[in-house]
């Protein structure tokens, strides 16, 4: 199944972690894939997946956010990232290892144009019955949404960024 | 932090637990308590936070689903579990031991006027500063996203259930 989830709001990359780990509940087999969130880039998620073991996989493939936030990088060297993010998820599809993998900020490497949707589109065909594939970023576009069995548009109804608060280590990141 | 995840979108749930995993990779300690989720009903969670041990503790209170699905039961004993699910998560602030509390499916509880609104609100107001709350479930009326700092509309776009498939396991429960 291809899911998406997309939209403003918060919860999609948690969401997507969650089932994850309902899937290992399962004894099935996870690897997640991140676009953009790169090494440096500590988040909550990397720690306690570990616990999981083999079962649930993280790779940080990105080079942190593009063109915000003091990025310093030249766009090449992102889109490098991001192609590279999507031949490895190509390698884990084929090798049949995995049950649900999951494309963390995919879409935002889409609306960056830093990969090309047709190309996602080859990758994620590429995925067997009964394997699932989510992937995640606000923007995603009515192309994919259609390509997709499953989509959540995660809408931004109230946000504490707003009333002028600071990302808070554990639950924002 | 109070936060809301409402709509009839998927994800909910899952995001409150991949919430629950970051938190725990940040050294921090969950408890989820189900509303309406009973201990007949097995889901991937159940087994794979089982992994963290006491550092994600997960309390089914429910009775099964209200009304639908077969449900035999009288609405008392519904509201009779969902009222023990609420003084347990009471029980669970004022303890202090935990940083993140998630009340699974409360706000269904709530439409389904099993607890009362104003009952729901005093609890999460004993919450201290720096510990958060995730109320999950569709149809979280405006009073509670009101009193909300965070809140997340879960838009459905796309459903297979639709396109006449069955539910899947590891992935829908």
């Amino acid at each position: 199944m291809i899911i998406v989830f997309t939209g403003k709001g918060k919860g999609k990359s948690t969401s997507a972690i969650g089932q994850g780990v309902r899937a290992i509940g399962q004894g099935k087999k996870v690897l997640m894939i991140q676009f953009i969130k790169s090494k440096e880039f500590f988040s909550g998620e990397d720690k306690a997946v570990k616990k999981f073991s083999r079962k649930f996989r993280l790779i940080k493939s990105g080079k942190g956010f593009v063109g915000i936030m003091g990025d310093k990088l030249s766009r090449n060297i992102h889109q490098k990232a991001a192609k590279k993010a999507l031949e490895k998820a190509k390698k884990a599809i084929l090798s049949k290892k995995f049950d649900l993998i999951i494309l963390d900020e995919v879409n935002v490497a889409l609306s960056l144009r830093l990969i090309k949707l047709k190309d996602v589109l080859k990758v994620i065909n590429l995925s067997l019955k009964g394997k699932d594939i989510i992937l995640t970023g606000r923007g995603a576009g009515k192309e994919l949404i259609k390509r997709a069995d499953l989509a959540t548009e995660f809408k931004e109804i109230k946000h504490p960024f707003k009333k002028g608060r600071v990302a808070k280590q554990g639950l924002e990141f």
